[in-house]
């Protein structure tokens, strides 16, 4: 923890008392590069601080949440507003229906809507009722793709038992062929294939999806008559007002909604068709705070601002300038710098890193310089950032550029991306 | 619908067309009187308001989480004032570790916390962390005790499969005997014992743990190298300003925790011993919002007045004064009523109503005199109440008991219940 502040340090030794290995889940910095600070005091727009008192240009945006910027004075009013009428309470308010008209107005394949709190919720969910509406077990999904942190789908199967995995087949993403054969395999006994908007796997570079392959893939689902999921929890409405499969003209019967939905506020969704409504309606699923009026006060007020500004063509414009900086940058440093994902959810990855040392050290030069970059998972633009900050940012870009150009014959290995490389020899 | 309002008429028109069945979950009043509201306006204290405007002494808490009353000035007060400062970032706050060093000095057996968003949350990680603890598979867990809605314990298998059940053994709570027989079923493939503080299964009689089982589930978690899972999440604070077992003796491996902790804030938690702390360490959970600060703002200030306050001695008189009243009036009324469980979550239930036609009509009739109770489900009791309250709702009991004998013998039956009877004869 060589560059982190006193406070970060000593609050990761408090933690390591009370806390099962000091953080868990993916906010622990336990991958990152030894400087990134754990702990935060503050968030404002498009800027974190820090419990040291560094600020940074903030390209993580809470792994997702924060779409409109930290701290939105209409969004939290709406919320605050909600909270001193009612919050959690021993029904529902109106609100959740009106929210469900809303969500439902906008994502052109939903009827109806679910509200829970988790992405997972949302995922698990789909599942259940895929399963309920095919009196079907097999989900066919696409290795490597996160759809949450379930037992059934949780990337690390510490504590996890054959069962929790059965009735599960692999494709590899885009790979129409692949989704060919694991659905054969399904035989007669497929629920569901699940698909994430476009290949936002870890470590890797980010695929955009093939029309053709969403377009199979909607086909197979209806030739069986099962149920396609495609899982927004991650890129909802940073690359379409709607489900971004919409641009590509495949409509899903179930979408899983979250993160974003209201800029931090807790709620997740899941979103269905007319097809599946019986079978949502016959599971039987709920959460001590799902039912909440603020977070859906605060969701409403974010779709407003989602409908009727033009955050996302905005968003994409800064995230292009972003990449076509950092393009320039890197190859006048002489880089291989592979740029992938949409603009507004970008990940780097040096060429010739197979474990990541070139990405760890760009990404701390970058922290040192006030930007919060992540050295092998997807980033996310907010629509508080401005040109200004992404200038700012391509001017600490050009200088971490140079000094990896001064370190690179003698970086260290990254012992703790060890398993990367692992398997390689 | 005959005694609902025309607001809450028209959204659950609404609500028809946007959400599957109209509404899901335990907040649904799908299984209550037909003049029960589903849509709620405003909490404040201790009542409720429905969106026609009708006020209610509220007996349910929101289903638990109002432990200290709705719309609490201060711990609002420190909810919004994180807000404003950060609330879902990129990593998590200070408060994170304020929040696990509090808890794990309140609670006895706890040496570190993993904090989420649901009840089910805390629970299904229990379950993963016994089996990782364990490398075994087996849950060992009282049959009919809800312990939340994952397809592994959903009260409702819709969309559920053989494998989301399997490795699951059922005992009878506080029989011994039915207990060492399913451990002993589950032979050297057990992983865990979950048991509720106390019995509290829907539409049956609630009863207190029995010390002798909760002494032989420690006994046989530790002669077989397995966790004792303690599953507070509805019952937390109610009982105890510890783990409520500790009252009769019996310490847990890991408890669950949810609901009251930050007063209707979204926050659930898992705590755990040193024992189990490598094996939590080793699993992979997450959630988009389960570092959020402003809950933990919250929860440390409603765990503040749980320490220093003498709240639960108050709720505790006011539950014995509510059942005392009620006792004399269903007496003098000439009722068999049975009130059970602990003071501070009671259960209703009248003698010879197996479809629970008596308690719907004595349930509407309380509602109808501004009292809100629930026929089946245990209600609680929340430190907001004063004599006063409960002094009004003995009043109103005096009303509806009486209302209820002159319509006894005319009582239709329930048939949205006739599940409940339908195996009997």
């Amino acid at each position: 923890m060589a560059g982190t502040g006193s406070r970060d340090r000593a609050l990761r030794e408090r933690a390591q008392a009370v806390i099962p290995g000091g953080m868990y889940g993916h906010q622990s910095v336990g991958l990152l590069p030894d400087d990134y600070p754990q702990f935060f005091e503050k968030g404002e727009g498009a800027h974190l601080w820090d419990v040291d008192g560094r600020r940074y240009l903030d390209f993580m945006c809470a792994y997702g949440p924060n779409l409109f910027g930290y701290a939105h004075p209409e969004i939290d009013a709406a919320f605050v507003r909600q909270l001193g009428q009612g919050d959690t309470l021993t029904g529902p308010t109106a609100l959740m229906v009106q929210l469900a008209e809303a969500l439902t107005g906008m994502v052109s394949h939903a009827d109806w809507a679910i509200f829970c709190k988790n992405g997972t919720d949302a995922t698990s969910m789909a599942l259940t009722v895929a399963r309920a509406h095919t009196k079907r077990r097999v989900v066919v999904r696409a290795k490597g793709a996160y759809h949450g942190a379930a037992p059934w789908c949780t990337p690390r199967p510490a504590g996890v038992i054959d069962t929790d995995r059965a009735h599960q087949i692999f494709y590899d993403y885009n790979d129409v062929g692949s989704l060919e054969a694991a659905v054969a395999q399904a035989g007669d006994d497929l629920a569901c294939i699940f698909a994430a908007p476009f290949k936002h796997d870890a470590f890797v570079d980010q695929a955009e999806p093939d029309p053709a392959y969403a377009r199979r893939a909607r086909e197979l689902c209806d030739e069986r008559g099962a149920l396609l999921v495609v899982d927004e929890v991650r890129a909802g409405f940073r690359l379409s007002r709607d489900c971004s499969w919409s641009r590509i003209g495949v409509q899903p019967d179930l979408s899983t909604w979250g993160k974003c939905v209201a800029n931090g506020h807790p709620i997740s969704v899941l979103l269905g068709s007319d097809k599946a409504r019986a079978a949502a309606a016959s599971v039987y699923v709920t959460g001590s705070f799902w039912y909440q009026a603020a977070p859906m006060a605060a969701a409403l007020e974010t779709l407003r601002l989602v409908r009727e500004t033009d955050y996302l063509e905005r968003m994409t414009a800064l995230g292009e300038r972003l990449r076509q900086g950092l393009a320039e940058r890197a190859a006048a440093a002489g880089f291989g710098f592979r740029q992938t994902g949409p603009a507004t959810m970008p990940l780097f990855l040096f060429d010739d890193d197979p474990d990541l040392r070139r990405g760890f050290c760009f990404s701390s030069e970058m922290l040192a310089r006030g930007v919060y970059v992540h050295p092998w998972h997807n980033m996310f633009l907010c629509a508080a950032m401005t040109e200004a900050d992404i200038d700012a940012a391509l001017d600490a870009a050009e200088d971490a550029f140079a000094a990896l150009k001064r370190q690179a014959g003698a970086l260290p290995p990254v012992e703790k991306l060890a398993f990367l490389t692992a398997g390689a020899h």
